[in-house]
C-alpha cells in the first residue's frame, strides 16, 4: 500500500495554536484573543447587503484595487504602496516569503507575536530571537548581530502592550538592508504609528489589520504599506485572488468610516486606563499598555495558571501563556465596561 | 540609504498572470476565466444576510468546522477528511508546502493549470512536466520517472477539458508514495469524480472549489478531501484562520443546496454540447470536454490570436494562450444561451 509522507519540516512541527474558542452556545466573557468589544461600523453591513450575484459569480479584483484606493486616501500614501491580504497573517507570510529564503534568518525581539516562528519554520527560515532591551526597547545591536534578512516585531507589542518610538525603529532600519516589518495590529489603540517612516526608509513595511481596531476579526482582512518596490515584489508572492469580493467591499466601508473607528478606539483607551488602575489597586504589576489589552503580573508571586482557571470556571476567558517569563502573568483584553467589571469580579473571586 | 532586496527566487520571477478582467463599467461578454454563467443559490444570499456583528467581531472557526460537517455529509466522508481553504489556490499551496520541500520535485502532465509552476517556484520546488500520453491519458511512467514528491493535475484538465478515468488515477497512485493531487475544480460538470479513490488510496487528495460549479469565484472558497492523516498534516501548514466567517456561512449554504447546483450543471452541460456542435459545424476541431469550457483548434491553421482580438473588439472575451501547442486554439467558457449565441456571432465576424 502506498502512502504519502509530509516533508520532515512539517511532520515534526506542531503548528500554531490559536487562542481558545468557546464552544457553540457557551456563554463566556471572552477577553483572551484581543477582539474589539464593539461591533464594526454600520456601513460594513450596508456594504455586505449590497453584494450582488455578479460580484460573487466572478473573480474578485486580483489586487483589491478598491481597497488600495481607500487605504491610500486614509493614510496619505499612493495606491501602489498598499497590498491587501487575507488577514494580516497572510501579509506576514507574504512578506516573509518575499524576503527570507530557506536558511535565511528572521530575527525578532522576544517575546512578540507567537506566529512568526511558525511561519519561519514552514518556510525553512531560521528564526532567531533576542530579549527586548531594558524598558521594552528595541535590542538593535543584538538583532543586527544575527545578520537577518528580516526583522519582525509587533508595535504595540504583544503580549506586553509596550510601544517602541518611531525614531528607534528609524535608527534600526537605517543600519540594515533587512526588511523591517512593524506589525501594527494594535496601533489604532496607540494613537501613534510608524507609517511616516515609510517615506524615508525603503526597507520598512508597516502591517495593519482590520481585526482589532475595526472590529472585523471574522472578516480576515489585513494590509501593508511600504515603498512601491517592496509592494511590487510581494504581489508576486501572494495568491492570485487572496481577498474575496465581500471582504474587499466590507473592508473599504470599514476603513472609510474613520469617525466611527476613532470613537471606538477612544472608548477602549478609556477602559484600558480604568482596568489598569483597578488591577494596580489589587497589587498587580501592570505594564503601561498602548494596545487593547494589558499584561499584568500577579501580586505575591502567585501562579497565574490557577487564577486563569478560576476565572474560566466563572465564565471569564483571559490569556495565560505557559512559558518562562510569562507564566506569572495574565493577558487581559479590554472589553466593554460591563465585561471589564465582570472580569474584575471573577478575578477577585479567583485570587 | 538602506534598502530591502527580495530573495533571488522572487526577484527573478514574474508571478502568475490572472485572466484578463474587464475594466469597471465595461460591458463585455466574459467567457475567458471559466466562471459559472448562473448566479449562486439564493440560500447563499440568505446566509450572508444573517451574518451578525459578533460573527464579524470575533475570530472565525479556525478549521471551518461548520463547512467540514456539510462537506462530509454531501460527499459521504468524515469531517476530519476535509480541509477548507481561501479558494482552491490556497488548498493547492497548502498541499504543495506540506509534501514538497526545497529541491523536491513536483511533476505534472503538460499542459495543465498554469498556477502549479508558480507555486512550485515560490517554494523552491523543482517543477517538472511531461507531455500527456496520446488521447490525453495519464503519462504514468514518465511522471514516476521524475521521482516526484507530488503529482498535480486538473481533472477535467484545463485547458483541454479532457477527463482521466478514476481507474487510471488509481493505477498511478498505487505505484508511488508521492501525493497525487487531483484538482477537480471542474468535476461538477463532468458528472464523475475521483473522490471514491480516497477510501483505498492514502496518497490521493481531491481538491474542489466553489468557484465554478457553485457560481462563487468571488467568494474564494475551496476544499480538499483525503484520508485524515493527510488532512492533519495540511492543517499545520494553513494560515490559522484561512477562511472568514462570511465565506464559511456562504459556502455551507451553497454546498448544502445540491438540487440547485445540479440544475445549473445540467444547463451548462447542455450548452456545452450545443457550442461544441456549433464550432464543429464551422470547421473547428473541438476536444470533447467534460468541463464548463471547450478548447477549439481553428480551421485551416489560422492564428488564434487574430480571432481572439477580433472577438475582443466585438465585446466578447475568450482565452488565448500564447504558447506552443496552444496558440492555434481558443479556450471558450460556456455561457448562457444568449452569451453563447453572441460569442458565435462575434466568432463568425472575426474569422
Amino acid at each position: 500500500m502506498s502512502s504519502a509522507h509530509a516533508r520532515p519540516t512539517v511532520a515534526r512541527m506542531s503548528g500554531y495554536t490559536p487562542g481558545e474558542q468557546p464552544k457553540p452556545g457557551e456563554r463566556v466573557i471572552k477577553l483572551n484573543t484581543n477582539e474589539n468589544p464593539y461591533p464594526p461600523s454600520p456601513r460594513v453591513f450596508e456594504a455586505i447587503g449590497r453584494i450582488g450575484a455578479d460580484a460573487l459569480r466572478r473573480y474578485p479584483q486580483p489586487l483589491a484595487d478598491d481597497f488600495r484606493a481607500v487605504a491610500a486616501r486614509v493614510h496619505g500614501v499612493l495606491p501602489d504602496q498598499v497590498i491587501a491580504g487575507n488577514g494580516s497573517d497572510d501579509i506576514l507570510q507574504i512578506a516573509l516569503r518575499t524576503y527570507c529564503g530557506p536558511g535565511d534568518v528572521l530575527a525578532s525581539p522576544d517575546p512578540t507575536y507567537s506566529l512568526y516562528p511558525v511561519l519561519a519554520e514552514l518556510a525553512d527560515v531560521r528564526f532567531v530571537t533576542v530579549p527586548w532591551a531594558p524598558g521594552w526597547t528595541l535590542p538593535a545591536d543584538a538583532l543586527l548581530a544575527q545578520q537577518p534578512k528580516g526583522i519582525f516585531f509587533a508595535n504595540p507589542n504583544a503580549p506586553s502592550g509596550t510601544w517602541v518610538a518611531p525614531r528607534d525603529v528609524a535608527a534600526l532600519a537605517s543600519r540594515t538592508d533587512a526588511l523591517v516589518l512593524v506589525d501594527e495590529a494594535y496601533a489604532d489603540f496607540a494613537g501613534e504609528s510608524c507609517l511616516p517612516l515609510v517615506a524615508d526608509h525603503p526597507n520598512v513595511l508597516i502591517s495593519r489589520t482590520l481585526s482589532k481596531g475595526y472590529g472585523l476579526a471574522g472578516l480576515r482582512f489585513g494590509y501593508a504599506i511600504g515603498q512601491p518596490a517592496i509592494i511590487e515584489q510581494m504581489m508576486k508572492v501572494k495568491d492570485s485572488y487572496n481577498c474575496d469580493a465581500i471582504a474587499i467591499a466590507a473592508a473599504c466601508a470599514a476603513l472609510d468610516d474613520q469617525a466611527y473607528a476613532h470613537e471606538q478606539w477612544a472608548r477602549v483607551r478609556d477602559e484600558r486606563e480604568r482596568v489598569t488602575r483597578a488591577l494596580a489597586e489589587r497589587g498587580f504589576d501592570v505594564i503601561p499598555s498602548r494596545a487593547n489589552f494589558v499584561l499584568a503580573t500577579l501580586p505575591g508571586g502567585r501562579p497565574a495558571k490557577v487564577v486563569y482557571e478560576g476565572m474560566k470556571a466563572r465564565g471569564v476567558l483571559v490569556r495565560f501563556f505557559d512559558k518562562p517569563g510569562l507564566n506569572d502573568k495574565l493577558r487581559i483584553t479590554i472589553g466593554t465596561p460591563d465585561e471589564n467589571a465582570a472580569m474584575l469580579a471573577a478575578l477577585d473571586a479567583s485570587l
